[in-house]
């Protein structure tokens, strides 16, 4: 039998969780059937399930594979262009991810599964935040950790917004007020009257 | 047999949705049983089923219902005000709505029937910019229409982040974040380099 190179059991595995991510989007996570994961990916169940055990394991790895591509989008463009990127999602991945992420409080097991996506996010975001403020485009009242959540929020919304409503009106305007939040100093941090 | 006053019919019908409410944030809205919602509301399947002949008519009762109370608080506070209610929402109910809330896209008759609940919360962000418009805490530049899509983005996101969370934090700082925004002439509608 010949060696099967990593790159193209790589390359299988993307292919794989393409079609799922594929499918998860078309169908909702519960809807996403064995018989359409297999019509999505072109795989045998078990092809699938050799590598993922459960359906559950399959969603975890399309989520994971999605906060890398979103980490390494992160890792060189603005505030703006990582909004952009959100309002910009698949609406009905968006969804699906909208409609899982309930689990994440609810349910503990989960959310540690749920935990590696979290963190690559949430280191995407201090990098982002960190650059911001060496280039000076981040208030010097505003902390880190407020900036980082305002852009979280914003981007949730955005998300939110997609999977609603397909096309979110005035996205840009929308993001450039609010990547404009971040550089004025606006007395964020002092006590509302 | 005594003649039931409209007002007392009203107090039953506003007991029925808040129990019915509970009764969804506690199991989400596929495990919020006929058993369940009895239970909940303390009146018989017939009872709730005489005025809201399915589900997801009651669902949506709940909805309109919650809109008015939205639209009400927005009919006098400040911007800041309006996103420290949505930050401070029943985290489970919170994730009830957002689960649904993509039927509106998918979904052309589930939206058709949740319009009610858009045009309250809709109108009702029409009337807050214009009263912040009037009282100069809107900057020139901003058109109306953007300064409610950010209210509303901003909005989402809060309450996607507590229904995840539990708890958003710093949302108050992001809070005061996003109202600033709306106060400070950063150029939002020209055009990005």
């Amino acid at each position: 039998m010949p060696k099967v190179s990593q790159d193209y059991l790589e390359a299988q595995r993307a292919e794989l969780l393409e079609g799922a991510r594929r499918c998860f989007a078309a169908y909702g996570y519960e809807e996403a059937t064995v018989v359409r994961l297999e019509e999505a990916t072109g795989r045998s169940r078990g092809a699938i399930f050799h590598h993922f055990p459960t359906k559950l394991d399959l969603f975890l790895a399309v989520l994971e594979r999605d906060a890398e591509r979103e980490a390494a989008r992160w890792a060189s463009g603005s505030v703006a262009d990582v909004l952009a990127g959100l309002a910009a999602e698949d609406p009905d991945w968006a969804s699906v991810v909208i409609e899982q992420s309930r689990r994440r409080r609810t349910d503990p097991s989960f959310r540690r599964r749920w935990s590696r996506r979290t963190d690559l996010v949430r280191t995407a975001l201090r990098a982002l935040v960190a650059r911001e403020r060496t280039a000076a485009r981040l208030a010097p009242a505003i902390p880190d950790e407020v900036a980082a959540r305002f852009i979280s929020v914003v981007g949730d919304g955005l998300l939110l917004q997609r999977a609603i409503l397909g096309e979110v009106p005035h996205a840009r305007e929308v993001i450039d007020l609010a990547a404009g939040a971040l550089g004025q100093d606006q007395g964020a941090v002092t006590p509302r009257g």
